[in-house]
């Protein structure tokens, strides 16, 4: 495999309110790009603030490889995108993102610097031809890896009315 | 890192109605397990139907590196809990699992068994004790490797109107 430990991953460069630890010294699994994302974004600052912020319609090419396994993904009204956040460090435990004015813990917060660099979004599927799919509400770097595609079931998906106690206080903006 | 294709990953060994591709010669990426994810079930077919077919407590204990990333989250009434299906195998294309009776794109059902065997599950938070969380809505195998917490936004996350076609016919049973 690759080695995808970037050069920036280390305790070094840290800004104000940013922990971070060591990373673990081997990976445990490993992950296939299946296709890339593309949108009229090119760099993080430049991308909405959150999925729902834009309307552009983006597009997820799917690698020739998969193509078959779209096969009912057309009756979906909506998917789950899993995707990678190649830019982002994976080292930090506590943040200050540049939207909030407070440190956070990783975990609370939907920054793309996380151990694991994987984006969940959900999306609505515009249509799809051959292994393209047109989609709205993404809103990743344009060229951003796809790791996975899902069906979006309301039954399990779907919580109108969780809360996020630190964000509901309305000091902060939205991630 | 470790080698973690499984040796079963070839296309042998398909049951009717599944179709199989080679995986490709390499990972692009790596992933850590930060955690494991304790459940009453000991294997798959012990497992519920789906997320919201128990209502058994599990604990999500997470390892020590990161817990500092845990500040905050105990606001969180709902996570979306990625974890690593390490059981499954990764190269269908179209399958059919047990609960259908027709065969599936794999990006149309929720099943384990996809290129990258990475869940999305949304649970509810009860409590947190150190690094260990308390949640209900989770229906994997005990032992299950952690990837990612996030908070559940439902201003980004909830779409209670979404509609999965082939599911909402009526002639096969829920994922």
């Amino acid at each position: 495999m690759n080695d995808l430990h970037r050069p920036g991953d280390t305790a070094k460069d840290l800004r104000e309110g940013e922990v971070a630890v060591d990373l673990p010294a081997d990976f445990d699994a490993g992950v296939y790009f299946i296709g890339r994302i593309h949108t009229p974004w090119k760099t993080r600052s430049e991308c909405p603030k959150n999925a729902r912020a834009s309307d552009a319609i983006c597009t997820v090419e799917l690698e020739e490889r998969w193509e078959a396994a779209l096969k009912d993904v057309a009756g979906c009204t909506h998917l789950l995108l899993l995707y990678w956040m190649h830019e982002a460090r994976r080292d930090l435990v506590l943040q200050k993102p540049r939207h909030y004015e407070a440190q956070r813990g990783t975990f609370s917060i939907r920054s793309p610097v996380r151990p694991n660099p994987i984006a969940a979004s959900v999306a609505a599927l515009i249509g799809i031809d051959g292994r393209k799919l047109s989609i709205r509400g993404i809103d990743c770097i344009d060229g951003t890896p796809l790791v996975d595609i899902k069906p979006y079931f309301s039954s399990v998906d779907s919580v109108p009315n969780a809360v996020v106690n630190w964000h509901a206080s309305g000091t902060q903006r939205g991630e």
